[in-house]
């Protein structure tokens, strides 16, 4: 299938001409951004958490210690709603009124499983560190049986899940369009600056290809 | 009061040396954040949407369409979760392990109350604007009351908030110092690139300040 089913949780009601339900636009988004926030209820009490997370396929890894309150909620089976955004720009109108922002999100739906086997919490965690800087995996001591023991991996499946996108210049009035006030966007992307090494690090280690060659 | 008191909903339990309740630092994460993803529950079932947010302060304000379901929802008062991250760097250790990321992120529970006063909805309509792009309200068409009157804006009280901070290096285990493995932070920081003229827009028209001068 190259597109998820709509279902009453993911139907994009407010603008549905931004919505899109598209397998492959959904795992792009999903693997460019870096955090996710995942919500949660307890009692009706709403929790949004920013938290990291990977993709194997069609399924959502997130993971943590298990001294983490919001991964022993989720081990409980509970619904969730991961929502990850990309935003592209600014989008300035000639009013107020108008002034938007290009963005491109994704919004998944279900329930978190335990991942128990070890196989593929391994493969999970490598999932975690290459979507964070691809090729880094290689280049780390890896990864003890103890760390993966230690460390509570939890799946979502990707099988409710809907992308929501805007692009383009602004929409104005149309009376508006005479006006003489600049119009247009200002893209906004999150770019990396000089690497810090660890003040730690022995100076004749160089900057690994990953480093060097990260751009997201 | 130059810190938040600690609520049961706000204490941070996990890694707690990175809660932070001071007042000045949450405004300044949540005047430099452009979007926050904000939480509620219908049902038990969770919502966690992407939306722009103003600060006048100790008053957060969003705002939207009356036909978006998640204003009306908000309306009726029900519980809210408004997370606000910002992104500041890859942390690289020297096992996969101890990968982690830079960050600040604030937290805010309550409810949200509609504005119904014309002023204050015009003053939050004014700093969504300035909150985006610093000195754009001036430059703009002024607003109309019939955009005041069509726009609905929620104002949540900032008095559950906490942050969350890390910054520096990686933590990495004791052995783990001697192998030759390149450690470190990558700072990330969202750049704006050049602006995208609307197709529409006169060539006579420049470039006004608040887009030449756009820094965030």
């Amino acid at each position: 299938m190259n597109s998820f089913a709509v279902t009453q949780r993911t139907q994009i009601k407010r603008l549905p001409q931004r919505g899109n339900y598209d397998r492959a636009l959904i795992h792009q988004i999903l693997d460019e951004g870096l955090i996710c926030h995942l919500g949660f209820a307890v009692n009706g009490q709403p929790f949004v958490i920013p938290t990291a997370y990977g993709r194997v396929d069609d399924l959502l890894y997130i993971h943590g210690s298990p001294a983490s309150r919001m991964l022993r909620t989720l081990k409980q089976g509970v619904e969730v709603c991961v929502t990850v955004t990309l935003l592209d720009g600014l989008v300035l109108a000639r009013s107020a009124f108008h002034h938007s922002m290009n963005y491109r999100s994704v919004v998944v739906f279900g329930q978190a499983v335990v991942v128990e086997e070890a196989a593929e919490k391994l493969a999970a965690l490598k999932a975690f560190t290459e979507h964070i800087i691809p090729g880094r995996w290689s280049e780390v001591r890896p990864v003890t049986a103890q760390e993966v023991a230690g460390t509570i991996v939890l799946a979502l499946p990707l099988t409710e899940a809907s992308a929501k996108v805007r692009t383009g210049p602004p929409s104005d009035d149309d009376a508006d369009y005479e006006l003489p006030i600049w119009a247009g966007e200002l893209p906004l992307r999150l770019t990396s600056l000089s690497p810090v090494p660890d003040p730690l690090l022995s100076s004749e280690i160089q900057l690994p290809p990953s480093v060097r060659q990260y751009d997201r």
